[in-house]
């Protein structure tokens, strides 16, 4: 599959952790829960990912509902300019709920490899939902934007990283 | 998440396979390898769906890179009738390269629940690729067109189940 390219030679594991299951008729919609205890830092879920076309993109896909789905993606254009486009994540991450204040996973783009590894933030409880705060592509209103997340915080840095 | 309906009520348990790398620099581009013995049958990845829209799939979808990755979904209007739409498969379902001489990946549409299952259609040994067939929806030249499938194999139902 030639869609975005991922540096020659890497070779992935595509973790998931055990104990996941989708619940279709919550009050978001669909959502991923955890079956059982899963300890602060677990790796979720490593997803490859589709990086669109910027020209695609603009012109196709950012009309669709498909594009609530997406990710911003950093590339280098053919003149060397840095852009973001999108990327579509295949995996749980483009199945979590979005969530501030009980945001419970974050998440780590791989720019070479072509994947984003999603991990728990902090212990997480049998039966509670898994929740990633969609920052700055949040297209909706976020009603539960409540608590300012600790600076202080050493995972922090897994919620999202921002383009430089 | 609300693209695409699932019955109300099921929870799917979203198990994937240890032991599975992704390598980027293949002939066929990136894939998905086993890095140990791959028992007949047992589940690969349950992959949750997002369901096109029939409008925005013809208007758009179609005219992107993005739509040689997804799959004929059936669905049914508001008129009642049996459509066909495309789906985009969240997980290593749209990450298994195209064989049909070494397919080794089969799987199955639940419409209700939204997910794709996909089985070892056989025993699979360390280091191999994994890859399904395309079926109907193959988009390229299909190179190892070879061997006829036995009609017989118990689990051929797992390839590709048609459109009633």
């Amino acid at each position: 599959m030639q869609m975005g390219r991922a540096e020659s030679g890497s070779e992935i594991p595509l973790q998931r952790c055990a104990d996941l299951v989708i619940i279709s008729d919550t009050p978001k919609g669909r959502g991923v829960f955890a079956t059982s205890v899963i300890p602060a830092r677990t790796v979720i879920d490593v997803c490859p990912v589709l990086v669109l076309g910027l020209e695609e993109n603009a012109k196709y896909i950012e009309k669709t509902q498909l594009y609530h789905y997406t990710y911003n993606w950093p590339i280098v254009d053919q003149h060397g300019k840095k852009k973001v486009t999108q990327a579509i994540i295949l995996g749980l991450g483009s199945m979590f709920n979005h969530s501030t204040q009980e945001q419970n996973v974050g998440w780590e783009r791989d720019l070479k490899g072509l994947v984003v590894t999603y991990r728990a933030l902090r212990d997480i409880p049998a039966g509670e939902e898994l929740c990633i705060s969609y920052g700055a592509r949040l297209t909706f209103k976020d009603a539960d934007s409540v608590v300012a997340l600790s600076e202080e915080d050493e995972i922090k840095q897994l919620i999202q990283i921002e383009l430089d």
